[in-house]
């Protein structure tokens, strides 16, 4: 009773952005279960094969070599600096347009901070990326979810209406953010052509636009597409992550954008951490100048690929009729479409009985709709688990959609 | 010209925030010096010394020996169990009540996110923290800052005065921002009675309670005080840190707070930055339950004392008179008081133009005072610089005040 009295008291303290807080129904997931005793095909997980564990003890050492104690002391509030070098170089982006962050996550929240106003647009594809949703609601952005297209007509279309509909509303739109490779949830990439369009419709209509870039080294097939900041660096603000490419618990990502921008996220970042963990910024610095980073890519990509195409075997052996789903290029996730009435949501805790997670669609989109599908994650699961897992889930689906 | 028109662009994208964005003049000073190579008696960087070099390769084996690949992996947003186990132990705090940050910094920002809506009031001691006014200045707080006093019923005064000036403008008070032990930049503490007169008046006042605690463990004399947070800990949001008695490059911290403060602090920590960085937990972990903390704390305090000492002894030998100083019984800091029309900003480019670096005090008041003031750093600058460091600085202000 005490308790309940003391918790009505605190409501006073929260600011009007909580009203607005997401609980990730992801994180959820994780906190209920063991996703190692699964068959897991929830979260964006990269594999832990995928960690170069016998290079770390040399990385570390190699950096305590170096660095000695200015690892492990405070850093620039921009990154440190060999770290930002090796970006350059990587990605032929000059050193004065990069900023380390405290993980991609970190990139994008940051964006909406500096960018967003309560009831300000933010545009996404409709469905996005979960976490971004859950950072743009923290601020009370008017997120308007667009439909993709395979016609690029129609997807232009699509783009033009909803801003149209916004400017009607005297609303300001500030930018379009978009994961071009891989999508997440649904495991698509845009074409060439679609990234020309945007970027002349974001020219045109007065956006910028955030795109998300996390998967684009994991490409199984197919050939690179340039990345929208690279055709149009003073349009996009290019986010980027070592999460799936060497080890998310380092917490790392990187922002490309005009030093304008930049400047105010910098600012920023002094207020919310400082600077990113140095020790781990140096770590990666190395693995990346060393070479490590592109023989394990190598890698990784075999194996991602294994797992992919063990997945799309298993889908296409096992389950039923009436299901379809997405061929991704690469990245961590393909997406189903179940029968309309179909409900992932409730179906979510039968399938967990039986030991197999995933996440429900509807939680990507921006406007409650898509409870027929489901994200399928297929980097986490072990191979000699993925057809077990499938089998598990077609079954289920099976007796339910009889 | 292009260029230009481009910036004058991107005003039209920035949040209303932005506009209140403080740059930190500290941070600034990093930009353009090499710290090493000069007297610095700015910034609040620990000795590098105090690091535990020679353990860390022992540590970070141990972590890879234990946890493996769930080191590199992503972990929970309220932080690694075995670190918040470590600091439930330490500090006998239930595991419910104990989130870790991604620094102390964040722990800062997150409370002002989560409380704050624009033009609402914080308090603080003033002069305060610069990190914690950029924080506050950034979501548009109406910060108000409270005079000290060592007469216990004047400080009362002091602080019912600025309250009940905030009620009668119809001002809502969020929390007091206090840094009860050896606070940065004064270096003083706050007595125990002050303690209690100041949660007795959160109580009746109904105002809250952000107590930063960063160098609690930094005591050269006297006795350990009781936190705030031990005191009343369903008033108190406290705020530690790993910086000064570990390494700041790791980048952690923590919140001890009521579940229900707690809970909104999670949530929107999972939209900034997921967890914080994993490795670097476990690590940090590894560090406090094998004692080696505790080892390392006593020659830190050791080192930190004598620093203190020798500060203490070189300005009574070399600062010419008409200066005032503190005396603090612990932490990083001591603040200088000069004669009322001296003007600690104009001169520190006549300062470091001999190689002496400080931080003004007027950046750490609320309300632009506190010109003839600085703050003085004792624990980066290595011993056998010290005193040079604080002749040249006397020698200039002789000059400076003839």
């Amino acid at each position: 009773m005490e308790d309940r009295n003391q918790q009505n008291r605190y409501l006073q303290f929260f600011s009007e952005d909580t009203a607005s807080f997401m609980r990730s129904p992801v994180r959820e997931i994780f906190k209920k279960v063991d996703l190692n005793q699964i068959y897991s095909f929830a979260g964006g997980y990269p594999s832990a094969e995928t960690f170069p564990m016998a290079d770390m003890a040399g990385l570390s050492a190699e950096v305590v070599r170096k660095y000695g104690a200015q690892a492990f002391q405070y850093g620039a509030t921009q990154g440190a600096e060999p770290l930002r070098k090796a970006l350059s170089d990587r990605y032929d982006v000059p050193l004065e347009r990069i900023q380390i962050t405290t993980s991609s996550q970190q990139g994008i929240d940051v964006c909406a901070r500096v960018m967003v106003d309560p009831g300000e647009v933010v545009l996404t594809l409709n469905p996005t990326y979960l976490g971004a949703l859950q950072s743009f609601h923290s601020y009370r952005a008017d997120i308007r979810g667009v439909e993709h297209s395979s016609q690029l007509e129609a997807f232009r279309h699509n783009v033009e209406e909803v801003v149209a509909e916004c400017r009607r509303e005297g609303k300001t739109i500030k930018f379009f953010y978009i994961i071009p490779d891989f999508q997440n949830p649904t495991g698509e990439t845009m074409t060439v052509e679609e990234r020309k369009m945007l970027l002349s419709l974001a020219e045109e209509l007065d956006f910028l636009i955030v795109e998300d870039s996390p998967y684009k080294e994991l490409r199984y097939e197919g050939e690179t597409l340039p990345s929208l900041y690279s055709l149009a660096p003073d349009l996009v603000i290019h986010l980027g992550s070592f999460s799936k490419i060497f080890a998310p618990g380092f917490r790392l990502g990187w922002i490309f954008a005009h030093p304008t921008l930049l400047d105010n996220i910098y600012v920023c970042k002094q207020s919310l951490d400082l600077c990113p963990p140095v020790f781990d910024q140096y770590v990666t610095a190395e693995f990346l100048s060393s070479g490590l980073l592109d023989k394990n890519l190598v890698k990784s990509i075999a194996l991602y690929r294994r797992k992919r195409d063990l997945l799309l075997e298993s889908l296409e052996k096992y389950m039923p009729g009436g299901i379809t789903w997405t061929h991704p290029e690469g990245g961590l996730f393909l997406f189903l479409t179940l029968p309309v009435l179909f409900d992932a949501v409730a179906f979510y805790e039968k399938a967990l009985s039986v030991g197999v997670a995933y996440v429900a669609g509807n939680f990507f989109f921006t406007d409650g709709r898509g409870r027929n599908t489901m994200r399928m994650n297929f980097s986490f699961l072990p191979e000699e688990k993925m057809v077990a897992g499938v089998q598990l889930l077609a079954r289920l689906l099976e007796e339910e959609l009889r």
